[in-house]
Parts: C-alpha cells; structure tokens; sequence
C-alpha cells in the first residue's frame, strides 16, 4: 500500500474504526497524491517563473487561449481554461457547504466534510462506489429506483443491488425498509436513499422520515456500519406541506458513530444545468471532525484524480458566479413556481374518475417525475408504442408502470396527456 | 450477463475474435442500455407532448435555465444546458473523426471508429482500463511515465503498471521496447504509447516509429493479443523535422488482426482548454468494420454512462464551434509559433557549456516539458527547494530528474531559469 495511503488510513482508523471498516479494498488504497507532481506544483505557486504547470501560459501569465473559444464566455480567463483542483474549486466547495447548511436549518452546527466536486450525480454514486463498495456487497435501494444504479455500482464495482418495497398504503413502506435493512448479520451496510425519488417523484412525509432514521439508528445500535448514501438530485423541488423539507443527510449527519452519511447532490436537476456536469460529495458522521473528513475528502479526491482527474473548470465557474449573483434566488424561485405549477396540473387532471379503470398514480409530490400504474392486464409497452405512434406523447414504460416527466410537460398540456393515456389504455384493453 | 452485453458480444465475437479476447470481464459485461429509458426517450423524439425527458423544457420547447447563467454563454441554449449524448455530440464525434483523418493522412481509408467522448485524457485511460484491464493484468509504458497512470489503472482496476526504459543513446530504446513485449508467455498484451511523452517531452522519430510498429506487427504474427494504447495528449506539438508527425495510432490502425489501436486525444492540451474536459476515445483494427466498431463505441458509452452520464454539454458545443469557426485554424497556429518559440529558447540556452557538469537534457522535441537529468550525487528534490526559495523559480523534481513546463515559461525568461537551475545544483552540491 502506498504510505500517503496508509497515512490516510491511520487518520480514519484513530478518528472512526466504523468509517475505516465502512471503506471498500479500492477505498483503503487510494490516496490524493500531494506528495508528487501536484503537491510540488501547489509549492511553487507564486514563484516568478513557474515551470511547474502542466499547462501553457501567455507571456503575460494568463492562461493561453484560442480568441474563438474565449469569445463566447463572459468571464475571466483564469476562470475558464486552466484545470480545477480534482477536489472542486474551493471558492464553489465553500460556497455549496454554506448552500447545504442553508437548505438544511436542522443541520445546525453539524460538523460535516468540505464537499468534494463530483463530474455531476452519477459519478457521484460511482465514486462512493469506489470508496465503499466492494465486489458482492449488497446496496439497498428501494423497488423502485434509477435503473442507472445497475451500470454504476453492479457493473462498475460488482456490487448487488437488492430492494425492499417502496409503497404500502400511499406512502413510504417502513415495515418493508425496516425488514431489509436487519436482513442478515450484523456487519457493513451501504444504502441508497433517493428524494425526491425517480422514478416515483415522491418525497417521504416529515414522519416517515423519523421513522427511517429510527430504524437506521437502531441498526446502528445494534453494530451494523451504515454507509448511508442519499441521492438529493432532485433537492428542494418538493410541492406539498408536510413532507420532508430537508434532505435525510441533515438527520443522518449526527446519528450515530456507526452511521457515515455520504450526500451526493449538484446544479443539474436544482439549477437547471444537466449539461454542466457539478455535482458534490460531502460527508458526515456523528462527531466527525476536520482531521476525519480531510482524510475522507483526501481520498475522494484521489480516486476522482485517477478517473477523470477533475471536472469542468467552466462549468465550476458558472454556477459559482450565479451563486453568487443577485438574481439567483428569483429566478430559481421563478422555475420552481413553473414546476409547481406543472404538478399542480397533474394533480387536477388526475381528479378525473374515469381514469382509474386504466390506471391510478403511485405517491408523488416532487421532483420532475410521477408514475402511473396501469391496471392489471395492460401491456405498459404497448401502451408506450400506441402513445407514441397515435397521439404523439412520449412517456417510459417500466414494467407496468408508466414514468411521466411533468418537468417537461407546459401545465397547458398536461391533461391532454393524461387523455392520451387513457385512450391509448383502452385501445389496449 | 445481460442480453444487451451478450449482443454486443457476439458481434465482437463474430467479427473479431483477437478483440473479444482482449476485453476485461468487466468490459465484456458492460453494454449500452439502450432498450430502457434512453431508448424510449430516443424513440419519443418529435412528439408533441414528450415527457420522457429527464430534464426541465419551458413551454415554449427550449431547455429551461436561469438567464444569469445563460447571459455568460454566447451560444444558443440548446447547445449548452440538456445532456449531451453518453457517446457524445453527434456532431462533434463526427467532427473529430473527420480531423484524425486530417492530422493523420496515412490513415487513407482505413476505417476507424466514430470517436466516443470522454471526460478529457485521463477519463479516456479510465475507460480503457475499464475495458480492457482485469485485476493483475500487465500494462506495459515506458521508464518515464505520467504518474497518474498510476491511481488510474493499479488503483482502479488492479493493473501492475510494467516498464521498459525509454531513451538509450539519445534516442528511443527500441531494444528495451522489444524485450518487455515479448517477456512472457504469448497471449493478450496491454501497452500505453504516450507521444509526445510526458514527462520527457520525447516523440520518436519516423524511424523509431517504424521500428516500433515493426516490433508490434512480429509480436501479433507471434499470437499475442495487442491493446495499444496511444495517448495523444500532446498530438500536433512537434517542433523538430524527421520527428513523427501522426499518432502512431495511424499505422497501428491497420497493422494486424491481434492488435487494438485504442487512441485516446482531446481538446485538453492541443486546443487550450485544460478546464474543459473534451477528450476522445477511438478505435481501429485491422479490417474492422462499422459493426464491430459500434459495438465497441456501445460498450465505451455504456461504462461512460455507468461513471459519469456523460462529459458536459456545453464544453463539447464550444469546441464544436470553435472546430467549424473560420479562425480556428490560424490562431491555433499562431499559438503552437508561441510554444514552439519557447522550445527553441530552451535548445539555445542549453548550448551553454557549463550547464553540463550539472545536468544534461534528456532527448526532446515536442509537448509541453522537457527534463533535465542532475548529474550523479546531486538530490533533485533539495534542488527543487533551492530553486523555489531562493530563485523563484518552480520545477517538479522526478528522482534525480527535473520536469521543466516550458509550456508555462515566457521565452524571455527561460535562459534565466536555466541560470537558477545551474546555480542551485552548484549550492546543493
């Protein structure tokens, strides 16, 4: 093992045992290499002639540029074109942890790690994957979860999905969370939790949540290491009162020491920016200090450096200047308005009864999704082809179930398109 | 293994044996799922209400955003703010394609792959060792390496990173080269060609390149199974005549049915745009055809989906643009006069006699460095302090060797720098 490794390691180990036996083998191995090329280049920052940057630069030490490209971009150079850190801007890694503690009051004054720039979600849960999941480990995640995870986690690292069910009774399926996650013995544990949900676009109530962490911290009690995982993409787009406000992250963070909670969001889905590519990583566990979430951020870092070895400096940039800009807030509440709107007609349109001989809504409440379960006996496909073919409405089969994006839908349309269903359903039937 | 992995399998399989050896296990479990979400939301393109999109649409059809982010970019929106493609902008992939063929004419007709994007260079060595590596599988690069190949293939993939040593009498060691091939039984083989090389700055000559490709061709006759890696990070910046003008992927593209041309480029270093992140991943083997090269480009976006969705949108658009703008061209060659004025700057200090008790050049000619080797007895590293603290003056020190960026150093300043060099070697000594 290389000892910048082993250095990490000890850190872990001394801070947390839970957290160091929470690491996969490829988690213990990696390290962020300070103590080469990029430690030696940080060194000589600042020197006059700096032959240290793997980079060209003007003679007048700004980054060197084709007009043609800088033209197009309303900011700095320096802002642009030279590489990010593989940790993330630090300017935008401040700015998006004092964005977390904003979004989740309850946080507190929760110590939680320095969130580390992630290439957007998916490589948000391929990192944690790499960190935490080894080859046969179970993830749980509920029944019904982004397909995605699959390539992720079961092709890239080996890892088993395993579900529990999602829904009883219009909500969130407690008994059945419960169930799983005691399954088997006592010992590491890893879990997606995704909210507002996709497929499904559903958020647990403010109650479910205490329930989920009731349960999470009775496993905790118990022994099990939970590596806690939540998938906040669709942060804050929540439509309704009495469900949950804040991402599960803020009451997972102070749990219990047997609980590491590994938050994984970004501005694609909250900012509108799906073709930006920014998503974090950020850590927490019940008394996690600086010297712990250093060693955890360190070797995030590191496995970034080894896969894409950082992401877009621009699109870093951009949305670190929005952040920051005056109008920001307006024009995000803006678009939520749009969005709630959109759900609002969803919700109208469903009050339809004569809908629910061909198919009823699973819980929604957020998010861009809902989903529709068709009635025993339709062929969710053949109803997807017929949508397509006869009245031009794209929507995804799953399994009996259809996934409409009202994120993408004018709230103008949105009963035409539950018609379209409905009639495609019947000539199905 | 799932029915779209094994599709692709069997065309692999059917059209090229050698190459279906070559793939990893994980390369050969991996495909692109395109039967689930993506393609249906493929098959929904051009209705008139389509909510298969997993993005935010204004009423109006265009991609929804907030202006203060779209004020900074002068492009239209829609090439900047929904996802680009796993594989890639069509156009750009198109684009690129066409521009190997125009940087490298001894290709002719060879059929090449369409390339795939990637996440910038090191996301391309990611996915090839994704591909291509198994846990304990040999990759053979030169003495003098990027380091980073390092956490990219030993820690993500359990590579052994094997070497054979590069330079002998001032030029490549084709000798060296040969016996590391041929070491051990016959059977698949990995190597990574990295011209210009980093950290040397070293591209062989027509010569050189010819005996290498020799020595490739008799070990594919032999049986092996060769995955050849170019990375051509640095492709175009050569500054010497008689020096390979093309990747060496060129004549690797049609040498044997047992070799892979693997050729990994980008936008990073040869366009000036390191914060990016626009690389490239394509490939060639003798007689390939559309099919297998498909279901190759499938398995490529498949592990591309299953790390990081996709590389960022807005990146790819502006290269796009800057590729069919009619200023490209001439400011791009007015920036290489740049680099290549500062590499004659370097060989003109270097004429200086003295420097030669205290370090020697290592062969160079093109990329962004070049090292010099200290002479026995003097610690590099000691050296690179000196240099910081007492000249201003940053370096990167590689055992007993210093990396010079000349790429980051005003022609004006760089016999200065080798005065600062000369005179910390003769404190240090």
């Amino acid at each position: 093992m290389n000892p910048q490794a082993e250095e990490l390691n000890q850190i872990i180990r001394q801070k947390s045992t839970p957290v160091f036996e929470m690491l996969s083998e490829r988690g213990k191995n990696i390290f962020f290499p300070k103590k080469g090329i990029l430690g030696q280049t940080a060194e000589a920052k600042g020197t006059r002639i700096n032959a240290t940057i793997g980079a060209a630069i003007e003679d007048d030490g700004s980054p060197m540029r084709l007009e043609t490209i800088a033209s197009k971009i309303n900011l700095d150079p320096s802002l642009v074109f030279p590489y990010a850190p593989s940790f993330g801007r630090p300017d935008l890694r401040s700015k998006w942890k004092s964005m977390i503690y904003g979004k989740n009051p309850s946080l507190g004054k929760t110590e939680i790690s320095s969130p580390v720039v992630t290439n957007a979600l998916t490589h948000g849960i391929s990192m944690a994957g790499y960190l935490f999941a080894d080859a046969g480990d179970e993830v749980i995640v509920p029944s019904l979860f982004w397909g995605n995870y699959n390539l992720t986690l079961a092709n890239g690292y080996g890892a088993n999905l395993v579900t529990f069910n999602l829904f009883k009774d219009g909500g969130f399926d407690v008994d059945a969370f419960e169930a799983k996650l005691n399954e088997g013995p006592i010992g590491k544990k890893i879990l997606i939790l995704n909210f507002p949900n996709n497929p499904s676009g559903y958020t647990p109530t403010q109650k479910e949540v205490d329930a989920i962490i009731s349960i999470i911290g009775k496993a905790a009690v118990k022994g099990n290491k939970l590596v806690c995982i939540t998938d906040d993409a669709y942060f804050g787009l929540v439509y309704e009162k009495g469900i949950a406000q804040e991402s599960i992250f803020a009451p997972l963070a102070s749990l219990h020491e047997n609980v590491l909670a590994v938050k994984l969001d970004g501005a694609t889905k909250e900012d509108y920016v799906w073709g930006f590519r920014v998503g974090f990583i950020t850590y927490a566990t019940k008394g996690g200090d600086a010297e712990l979430y250093g060693a955890l951020e360190s070797k995030t870092a590191g496995a970034i450096r080894g896969n894409i070895s950082n992401a877009a400096n621009i699109s870093q940039s951009l949305m670190y200047v929005a952040y920051n800009s005056d109008e920001y807030a307006l024009q995000k509440q803006a678009k939520f308005q749009v969005m709630q709107q959109r759900y609002v007609a969803v919700k109208e349109a469903l009050k339809d009864e004569k809908y629910k001989k061909y198919f009823t809504a699973l819980p929604f409440n957020s998010g861009y999704f809902m989903c529709v379960q068709l009635a025993e006996g339709l062929d969710s496909e053949k109803v997807r082809q017929t949508l397509i073919n006869k009245y031009s409405i794209g929507t995804i089969s799953l399994n009996g179930i259809l996934r409409l994006a009202f994120s993408a839908v004018a709230s103008t349309n949105v009963k035409e398109m539950f018609e379209g269903i409905y009639k495609a359903c019947e000539e199905c039937s």
